[in-house]
């Protein structure tokens, strides 16, 4: 089965916003083991609309469409598929009534041009908007599939999710369940390099590489029969993978690095304190990210000049002085001392050269220095990332960070 | 003049990158007048990206690919317009040298495959690669233009900014000159509101907005003749956009909020402090990202916890506990004093319930209290974001608090 994408809208034209939707729905629809052929984004031209969707229609068989659903006039794209696929619009009292309910429940009547949101095809499936105003629909027609969505993403992805993903599996006898492994410290060619001869021979499970800011997922996705165990075919894999990729998988579930770590303290109720200097808080901010933080932060310092280096954690200025601010000795002194300050079970530091400038051929930009400290001891790690990209140092130095914390954690716990 | 995007890359129908390549270019077109019609993505698929090239070539006037010029079979973008447009390839031998040379300073051999990147087309304009291995070119054919840059993000703005505007320039007999006027704690509907009679009518110079995460860009472009001066048509607009936009409006000339926080401070030898709850340690790493911010930046603190504000800031604990973390006082305190014990000009302090837990119906999930002190005075803001989002509540947090921040210190300078 070949789909086929469609954005609306003249502002992702005009570049005013990014189109996020058609990645998400893309990674959905691989992972249900439909191929997307191509993709378009066209503006609320009418006749350039209707050539686009017109072609579309011919040559996939699912054409999925987003936005271009709003009350105005400009808004003709639930109206172009429909008359492409010979189907005819009507009020659709259910999708009225929802409408009106949504206005009244914002404290305002609903305006006479929004009855243009409830017409939908009379023979077609209406898709309830459970977080917007415009339902979507789809419309079966010789074979061929048109499912129209609104555009703004948590609309349509709530539509996707609950109402789409039902329907088709409802036309395929088969099912389907994947697992996401995310891994740290290694880079997405490394990764689909390690995982060669799998990717290369794959048949089910399949697996795709997704590259996201800082770290890499693996999707795993099993295909089974209607009624049939489809872990029996999914944990295999997912295990090799594991196997494979060693011990920076910290998930195999596809939460992020910064909730893995949270469930890991809050569930064994160990605390942690954090020193920051190229990194400036970020860490920190990563984890306050995670709702319920506050079982397990102590707190956060960014130490960025020396003297709150001195001043905040006592770190000795001769220390400092001599060795370098960016140094392993002064590293270890950050964790430690941020631990024993707080009172808190883990330390995290970091310290290191974000760039452009500061580097020196001893210690040159990109270089950063990660200490970890328990009452099981502080250990320091020397990373460089020898990129001249001052926010990708300090992101990579972050990821690093929060993924070395967490094989202390581990270690300590065993 | 009518230009269309084509995206190419398998990983992008897959989903395993987002398409950040043609919002970019889109931007850049429109702000040089040039109107994009349709975009398209398509894989490697020989027949297919053939039709699709053949058909943006029938009905568009420039033809921008980004993408398939590598070294392998796959990778035949540049052999596929080349073709469409009737113009043979043959060896480059600039282009091979620039490639050798690439090589050799990385310490490695070129590998024989590459040679086909330096085949260019023979009546072609090649564009040189300064940011890796692939060179681009310009195609021209009975009135029809085709731009082949490269996939990657770097090398391809690179080389558009570099080597197609000045082409694109040179074939027009204007120029254009665009201001950014960037604006805070204003959505980008009521902006688009506030500008509409100006939106609506432009001419010459011409506006668009643009949103980004919390704040908005408005682009003002002026076109005038070569030779002529572009100030007298852009400098009066701009001047009118601030009159309508306000004080919020935090720069004409496109940096990030931070960025114009970090030149402020340091342009005027003032220090700062923050400490953060929410927000934790996200306005400190927004302001470490610029860099030369050790200048100013005296020491942050993330005291998520009520004993981390009590130890590390010395806020009463009854204070605390009678009137809440969140509050005006508590928020008062942690500004007034992290300023103080730092020794610093300004002290900044955010502490709010960015939910998802936490929320009363006094305090409910959204509320936040932004302090701001200097020795002028200590002031306290109360925002409500209402927003059932932590992430969004967070980063909106973050965002009003540096334009309060802003406002200070410009009071306080005057």
């Amino acid at each position: 089965m070949i789909a086929e994408l469609i954005s609306v809208g003249t502002e992702l034209l005009m570049g005013q916003i990014v189109d996020t939707n058609s990645q998400w729905l893309s990674q959905q629809l691989s992972a249900m083991g439909i191929d997307v052929y191509y993709k378009e984004t066209v503006g609320d031209n009418p006749k350039r609309m209707r050539d686009t969707i017109e072609m579309a229609i011919r040559r996939s068989d699912i054409v999925i469409t987003t936005g271009g659903l709003g009350p105005t006039e400009d808004d003709i794209t639930k109206e172009t598929v429909a008359e492409l696929m010979g189907e005819p619009l009507a009020l659709h009292q259910e999708s009225l009534d929802a409408l009106e309910r949504y206005f009244a429940g914002r404290g305002r009547p609903m305006a006479d041009i929004n009855r243009k949101q409830a017409m939908m095809p009379v023979n077609g499936i209406t898709l309830p908007n459970h977080r917007g105003t415009a339902p979507g629909c789809i419309i079966e027609k010789d074979g061929k599939r048109a499912v129209v969505l609104p555009g703004p993403p948590s609309e349509m992805k709530h539509m996707f999710t609950t109402s789409v993903v039902p329907y088709l599996e409802s036309i395929s006898d088969s099912v389907l369940r994947s697992a996401y492994v995310r891994v740290a410290e290694i880079g997405e060619s490394t990764v689909a390099e390690m995982l060669g001869e799998l990717i290369h021979n794959q048949t089910n499970p399949t697996l795709a590489t997704y590259a996201s800011t800082g770290d890499v997922t693996v999707r795993i996705t099993a295909k089974c029969k209607k009624g049939e165990d489809a872990s029996a075919i999914l944990d295999p894999m997912v295990q090799r993978v594991q196997e494979i990729l060693g011990d920076n998988v910290y998930t195999v579930k596809g939460e992020p690095l910064p909730t893995v770590i949270a469930q890991l303290l809050t569930e064994h109720q160990k605390t942690l304190a954090l020193a920051e200097s190229c990194t400036g808080g970020m860490v920190t901010s990563m984890l306050v990210d995670v709702p319920g933080c506050s079982a397990f932060l102590k707190e956060g310092l960014v130490t960025y000049s020396n003297e709150a280096k001195a001043r905040l954690l006592g770190v000795p200025m001769a220390l400092i002085e001599e060795k370098g601010a960016v140094s392993q000795e002064v590293a270890h002194e950050m964790a430690s001392r941020v631990r024993e300050n707080a009172g808190a079970d883990f330390g995290l530091a970091i310290t290191g050269i974000a760039g452009p400038e500061g580097g020196t051929p001893e210690k040159p930009v990109g270089l950063v220095y990660i200490g970890v400290s328990s009452q099981s001891g502080t250990q320091v790690f020397q990373v460089n990332f020898s990129r001249n990209n001052r926010a990708s140092n300090r992101l990579g130095a972050a990821q690093r960070a929060l993924n070395l914390l967490r094989k202390k954690i581990l270690a300590d716990l065993t």
